[in-house]
Order: structure tokens, then C-alpha cells, then sequence
């Protein structure tokens, strides 16, 4: 058995598509997540549309309806059975995003427990075997593996295991997890 | 430096003393913490009592207003200076405390970042050097040393380096630090 920790935003939670929609909405704009390789939105957009765009995220329902990530909950659920599964969010980066964050989990993976939730900022306090995040800086400090998951932003991000879906999530852990 | 992860409830702020105040308040009461040694409220309470004891706890500003406990915060800003400091907090057993959990922390220990905030519930997730926390089932699986900060409720555990109060966690500071 491993403890491996997820990520939510970009992992299991397709928060840049609920955003790319939003700021389409809002500004009459057509950008798409290809439009993004090996960028973030804000290197994309007008400068004079960065605070409204920083704002899309910081509301109450933002994290709310978010669609999930293709296979992430099948695999997850699968992994459960053998593994201990944490999932590490770097919430404090939007505190309005507590009890959404919170609600969402219940609601899309309730085969984990609460208890297993942690919302953090400085992701180098999490102690598991495995870190699944689309962020590499949160590997630096992270004792475990990181296993990168691909998004647009990191395309061109090198020297990690690169996991491109849930599918291929599934197929490391059926290959590299240690005996206990 | 060491990094040092310190429990908000009983450690850094007086939850016990606000819940026995509102419950004394509502049911005519006057107990005490001195009434509590070795004991839960719950084990205390009548029975008929005990569903509104725990409501009093699960509403959004319980937390707002805690107490801060004698000598938190003086010893922590000293220590975070040489160390790092994170604050864990078991949050998830309440949800609706997460907003006021952070908005107490920024108010009362703005020298901490809320990157270093963690929101969990099994801290066994928490990867540090220290573990300062009045439960001891939260050093079980914990890998660092647990330090036990006294509560009327933990009084009888033995096993455990046990610190009376913020001024014995400085002191043990000043000696048992290991060098880089």
C-alpha cells in the first residue's frame, strides 16, 4: 500500500476550462485550452482584463460546479481499494474556495473520507509516497515522487514522470508501486 | 531550523474555555475547566445535552472569536525566526469552521503565512520535525516527536513529552532543538 497524494485544480477538477468559459463570457473572447500550451492564462490576455480575470476565481461558486476530470474518479476509486488517497489542494491560494472545495469532494468522491482532505498552501508539509499535481514547483520541497499531470501551463516543463490522463495514472500504479 | 506543526485548538486557541462559556450560557451551568481532568464535556454533560453542546461547535463563528492562549503568540513569533512553522489544525471534523479558522489565524499570527496553514483531518499527513497538539491519537501515525500540550482532557495520558504551557514549549526549544 502507497499514500498518494492528488491535487485537485487541473487533476481531478477542470478548473481551466470553468475559467477559460467564464472570462469567454465575460469579455466576448474565444480562447481555448490550445491556445495555452506552456502558458497560463495570464500571459494570454490583456493586461487590463488581469484583476477582472483573477477575479473569476475568487468568488463563492467558482469551485463549485466544476466539472470533473475525465476518468479521475474511476481510477481514484479503484486505487482506493489498495492505496491511501489524500487529496492535497493548495487552497489557501483562495480562501473563498474553503466550503465549495470541500462540497465538491463530498459530492464527486465520496469514497474518500474528509478526514483525508487537506487544504494547504506550501504543499512540501504533506508526507505521502506519491504527489499527483500539474504544478512541479510543489515537487521541489516533496520528499515522495511527483508524478506531473498535464495540463496546457506545463507542456514544456521537463525532468519529471509526466502522466498525460487518469488513464495513464492507472497504468504507472499497475507497474510501479513498491511491496510494503 | 526544524519545522514545527502546531495544533489551533487547546494549543493555540482556547476552544474549551468558549464551548463550556456558550454552554453554561444556553443550558444555566457553571462548569469549569478545572471540572473537566481527565474528561470530554461530553462525559460530563446530561445526555439530553449533548446534541446542542455539539452545535454550539459546529456553527460559522465559534471560531471567530477564540481567546488566544497565554504566551501563543510571543513564543511562536520567537520561534519563527529559526524555524518553520506551520499551523495544522483538524479542520475538517467542522467544516463550516474554515473561514473563521483562517480569518483568526491572519488576525492573531499575521507573522505566519497562510501558505503554511494546513486544513486536514488525519494529521498523519503532515510531514514536520514537531507535532505540538493536545491529542496524542495525532502522534500515532505521525513520524516526527509529538509534544503534548497539556489539556484538562489529556491530563491522565501518559507516554509523551508533555508541555504545560507556551512558555514549556520555548523552554524545550532553547535545549532539544537538533542542529542542521
Amino acid at each position: 500500500m502507497a499514500r498518494i497524494a492528488v491535487d485537485m485544480d487541473e487533476v481531478i477538477a477542470d478548473a481551466l476550462g470553468e475559467h477559460l468559459s467564464r472570462y469567454n463570457a465575460k469579455f466576448g473572447a474565444e480562447l481555448a485550452k490550445s491556445d495555452l500550451l506552456g502558458l497560463h492564462i495570464f500571459d494570454l490576455i490583456p493586461d487590463e482584463h488581469v484583476g477582472a480575470a483573477i477575479d473569476i476565481v475568487h468568488t463563492e461558486d467558482f469551485f463549485a460546479d466544476l466539472p470533473v476530470m475525465p476518468h479521475a474518479r474511476e481510477v481514484l476509486e479503484e486505487l482506493s481499494k489498495s492505496h491511501e488517497i489524500f487529496i492535497a489542494t493548495a487552497a489557501m491560494e483562495v480562501p473563498r474556495s474553503f466550503r465549495a472545495k470541500y462540497e465538491w469532494l463530498l459530492r464527486h468522491f465520496p469514497f474518500i473520507s474528509p478526514m483525508n482532505f487537506v487544504f494547504c498552501g506550501d504543499k512540501s508539509i504533506v508526507d505521502a509516497d506519491y504527489l499527483i499535481d500539474d504544478n512541479a514547483r510543489h515537487f521541489l520541497r516533496f520528499k515522495g515522487k511527483g508524478l506531473l499531470f498535464d495540463a496546457p501551463h506545463n507542456r514544456n516543463v521537463q525532468g519529471y514522470t509526466r502522466v498525460n490522463d487518469w488513464l495513464a495514472v492507472k497504468e504507472f500504479f499497475a507497474h510501479h508501486v513498491l511491496p510494503v
